[in-house]
């Protein structure tokens, strides 16, 4: 298998994407292609050891950073890494593409066939799956990619997240949610509304709309919503768990017994942290695109690089792309 | 000053909702009218000593169940305990009415001029807002009286939340923030985009687009959102407050070093949790309909409702409902 890995993508890169691909290439056998400034890739491979390890280098010289606006990079930036690596999957050269680049940026590439992979025949507008880092691992859909959204699109991350938890996470029969803001028939938006109805009629399991509650619960194995309602749900569970965390830290420092007590349980707040790290679920399938894309977090460290690549092999092994294909007809 | 407290609102009604109405009574010296079945209310305020306390009872034979439909209980149920009591601030017997009832069926009575108060002169669409338990104490409007809005709405919860900021929490030039996926410009939905330029233009201190991030480090004092969003942000931050409580005591009692850890650190385990209570804050005020209506949670206790009955008489002094009237012309 060769798996490209944007050496440009990271916001600490390529120190990270670098060293996360050589992780990789190291754990899995399989050939990683760098995409960036060679001279930049060739001086960060000098510090790792990669004898025997099969890592190729393909030359991107611009380079897309977080600020820059999709918009402008998909013509602006033609030699970017983002369209260097894409390019090779369309092509057939790579299998999959791993980027912890500017999300925004990854999804105006990767959707058009001119530059980058594009979309299955059929779909309406690729989604932005993520698998939510609690106990039970909720896939949420969309998560960021289209804030304004159409019941048609909202059905086909449905399918989409379905095939994806059957396939890579082997959940038979996934339960499919519609996140609204009540339980109850006949709440939420139109939008909510009509893509209900369109799920009850779709064949999928569908078991109605979910509050964030049950969501967080695992009430349904797949939950459907608007790319700009997922961004929300995500971001804030972030915020809330950072919050969360730094006023039980200030707290526990208000007095020596809790001081104590802090130090004593320490190993039960690791375990919490790395229970809720994003890194450990490795990066967000970008699916109903022509190709295997996976985008990490911006700040993503060499191991969260290596557990994307590592998520990008299941995804191409289990045939995911050609079994949304198959499911949109 | 009269308020009303509902007494057939709570889960666990009427005990809550009369003890807290007592309490409150008690604290404030003002006049509590409680409202509900006259025969139940009688009983439940037989277990106080309500000696020189002004408690008056005011008969209403229906009730409003939480799973009853905000549809069906305007005409439905025109005797309930809410049609009751929001009648007597109509007819200005009350300054204002204190609920922990059906949020929705609040809403659809409160709205309609003809069975409750009716909207202020100009509102589009009263809004329900809440002041969001973290130390910043943030305003967030709508918290879910409207799952779809328009650019309109949005300007008018703007201007409500900073009236409502400015005279009952007393925040100079309160700063308003825009809810969205992303800081910049041009992120969001379309409803997002279009709201913008309304604040923009607002005259009112717009300090743009925030994410939940900002939200939660006080980046503005009125966040600005749809009904549907601000719901979402509210119950998703429940859940993953719930959630990280959970899997902390759980991760606590895993060893005995760590519940050791777990007992010493208790105090502040406390001082998180009342940090983060909503019950602490008060209720939700509805904005834009024109008299002083407050909502509680459901689950309430008697101390929340006093909170609710003690928020009632700051909004009512406040004179928030004039200077509503005043700023939308």
């Amino acid at each position: 298998m060769r798996i490209v890995v944007d050496a440009m993508g990271s916001d600490n890169r390529p120190e990270p994407d670098v060293a996360g691909a050589v992780l990789a290439a190291r754990e899995f056998g399989e050939t990683m292609i760098l995409v960036g400034d060679q001279v930049r890739l060739a001086a960060e491979l000098a510090k790792h050891d990669t004898a025997g390890l099969s890592l190729e280098v393909c030359h991107a010289p611009e380079e897309v950073t977080m600020t820059d606006k999709p918009s402008e990079v998909v013509k602006g930036k033609p030699a970017s890494s983002l369209h260097v690596g894409l390019a090779l999957v369309r092509d057939g050269k790579a299998d999959a593409l791993v980027t912890a680049g500017n999300t925004g940026a990854v999804l105006a590439i990767a959707t058009l066939r001119a530059v980058g992979v594009g979309r299955i025949a059929g779909i309406k507008r690729p989604g932005l799956g993520v698998v939510f880092p609690i106990k039970e691992r909720p896939f949420l859909i969309d998560s960021g990619a289209n804030a304004d959204c159409k019941p048609e699109f909202l059905l086909q991350f449905a399918i989409m997240g379905s095939i994806y938890m059957e396939r890579v996470h082997l959940v038979e029969n996934p339960r499919v949610g519609l996140i609204s803001n009540g339980e109850e028939e006949g709440k939420g938006t139109e939008l909510v509304k009509e893509s209900g109805a369109l799920l009850q009629a779709s064949g999928l399991n569908y078991v109605g709309n979910i509050e964030p509650k049950e969501f967080m619960s695992g009430a349904a194995d797949v939950a459907v919503t608007d790319g700009f309602s997922g961004n929300l749900i995500m971001k804030t569970s972030e915020a809330i768990a950072k919050y969360m965390s730094d006023t039980i830290r200030e707290e526990l420092m208000a007095g020596p017994r809790t001081i104590i007590g802090g130090l004593l349980a320490r190993p039960a707040f690791g375990r919490v942290r790395r229970q809720l790290d994003p890194e450990e679920v490795g990066g967000a399938p970008l699916l109903g695109v022509n190709g295997v894309v996976i985008i990490g977090h911006g700040r993503s460290g060499a191991y969260a690089i290596k557990q994307a690549v590592s998520q990008a092999r299941v995804v191409v092994q289990s045939g995911v792309v050609q079994a949304i294909e198959e499911g949109i007809r």
